[in-house]
């Protein structure tokens, strides 16, 4: 049994995990960025140590805690530097070890979710694997024969950033092109805003509009959800903005194997949300997109955990690293 | 010591190398693509074999052979589908193991020389390292823990066709944005005939063109070499051209940073002819073009092995897979 707890900007979310990684309880807590960092460190023990009680009266035994970060986390299990916490270099892993008395290890959440698919998901027992989790950006896990390859500084997995064309605005990383900008959930509002303004028809112009109301304020409204619905019901505005993340994040997939030759893509997040309409898009674009024509694309499957990949990839994180 | 055949398409270079990656004899053969496939393997025989036998005269002994082939291979050693050699599967280590009498062990020609440098170049010792090799293409070697990632359909380290931008012309591959039209020597040369085309200055006009000759013939001289000998007097437009090379390697680089955070890069090939002046150019780029600002950017040096890199690579493969 492991505790998992994924570190997010809003809120800390925690679970006690079993091997198969199953959730058996679970709670959750603001993460208090505003408080500082003392206090975001309180708010976890606090999460954590009420679980880990209401687990003891449950005879529940937790051999150890997983830690997802939003943000670079070294082989050591220190926090280097996280713009999303406002958080220093901070060797968290050892701090909450000190603060829970049984051994906790610390990743960036990316790598969190990619371990959570190795040991218990859709790439259990591959040679090689990539998480592409779709969300407000881009996270990766890249897991070669069972374990995740963390990089020599950390920072390993960054997937979301890797450069694979020229885009109409740039990343928040201030740099253009990168994966995130075509193919998160925000990088399809966004593209699908630039189309809506630039004045073409769709269904979507009456799904987020009052009547009487400007077309810039109703963007406002707009999500992925209503993105892909519209889509799916036909709209060819909204088609040709899905197929354009479809289409990048296969560049991306191309690139991975170019690089890794991996044996499964994974794909998790919002965006995976959108199902098999959407993997099946992102496969026909692979094939067409891939450099040997001879040789199979890697098979390209949705991610098995949804809401709670954070809390079960942080878990079976310590699985992982207690073996 | 081990018996390191480099397979090109024009020519097979072989050579006995001792533990520390030093030829102590070689010779070469050409390869006699249009004769055939059993032809051609004769020819690799012939070769290896009139080296052992010198080495037996010289009471070397050979362990094992290693062999570079300019396109994918799999983890058991068999070629798949070669174009440069218009070879279909070939079990290329079983075969030349049943000629030889000595184990036979086949790579990809990139990460063979990725293992040259991991075994007895610059990437000896290191955590990770991925080799560049900028010719006429790029290869590719991406060592991890001192073991090259061969890819799980032995395609891994192809980086050269990783998408990173978009370019005025396409890829041999059929794509467009492929690193190695913008980073390879063949980049080099085509961006600046581009400009000189485009009618921009420059003292290479005088370089490749004779008195009277028109510009398009006196382009079919124009080497990188020059290139780089012009850019290193100082010609604007020749300087342009190899920035634009070091600035689209950097966001390779990048992009290799942000999925695997390598320790090394390393740089071989004819453009690192070009020497420290180009790679510490790479350099400045990558620190510009990285993700994270607070990181360290990967140690980026010219490979150790330059002409012979394909045997001793070779070589050092044997070396690899008999520990």
């Amino acid at each position: 049994m492991y505790l998992g707890i994924d570190l997010g900007g809003t809120s800390i979310k925690a679970g006690i995990v079993n091997q198969e990684g199953e959730i058996l309880l679970k709670d959750q807590a603001p993460t208090g960025v505003s408080d500082g960092l003392d206090q975001m460190i309180e708010n976890i023990c606090n999460l954590g140590r009420k679980l880990l009680s209401k687990a003891q009266e449950q005879h529940l035994l937790v051999e150890a805690v997983g830690l997802g970060v939003p943000g670079p986390v070294d082989q050591d299990g220190r926090v280097i530097k996280c713009v999303n916490l406002s958080w220093p270099v901070v060797p968290i892993a050892q701090i909450l070890t000190d603060k829970f008395g049984i051994p906790v290890f610390a990743a960036n959440d990316g790598n969190a979710a990619g371990m959570g698919e190795a040991e218990a998901g859709v790439l259990k027992g591959a040679e090689s694997g990539i998480i592409l989790t779709l969300g407000t950006g881009i996270g990766g896990g890249v897991i070669l024969n069972g374990t995740c390859r963390v990089g020599y500084n950390g920072i390993g997995g960054e997937i979301g950033h890797m450069i694979v064309g020229e885009n109409f605005y740039n990343c928040n990383c201030g740099r253009n092109g990168c994966l995130e900008t075509f193919s998160s959930v925000t990088g399809l509002i966004n593209y699908t805003k630039k189309l809506l303004l630039e004045g073409e028809g769709s269904s979507l112009i009456q799904r987020c509009t009052e009547v009487g109301e400007p077309l810039e304020s109703g963007l406002s409204k707009l999500n992925g959800f209503m993105i892909v619905k519209e889509a799916q019901a036909g709209d060819a505005l909204a088609q040709k903005a899905v197929d354009r993340v479809a289409y990048y994040l296969s560049i991306g997939i191309t690139n991975l194997v170019s690089v890794l030759d991996p044996q499964i893509i994974a794909i998790g997040g919002g965006m995976s949300g959108a199902g098999d309409w959407f993997i099946s898009k992102v496969r026909t674009y692979t094939e067409e997109n891939r450099f040997f024509k001879d040789f199979p694309i890697p098979q390209i499957v949705n991610a098995k955990f949804s809401n709670d990949a954070g809390v079960i990839g942080a878990a079976m994180l310590a699985k992982a690293f207690l073996k």
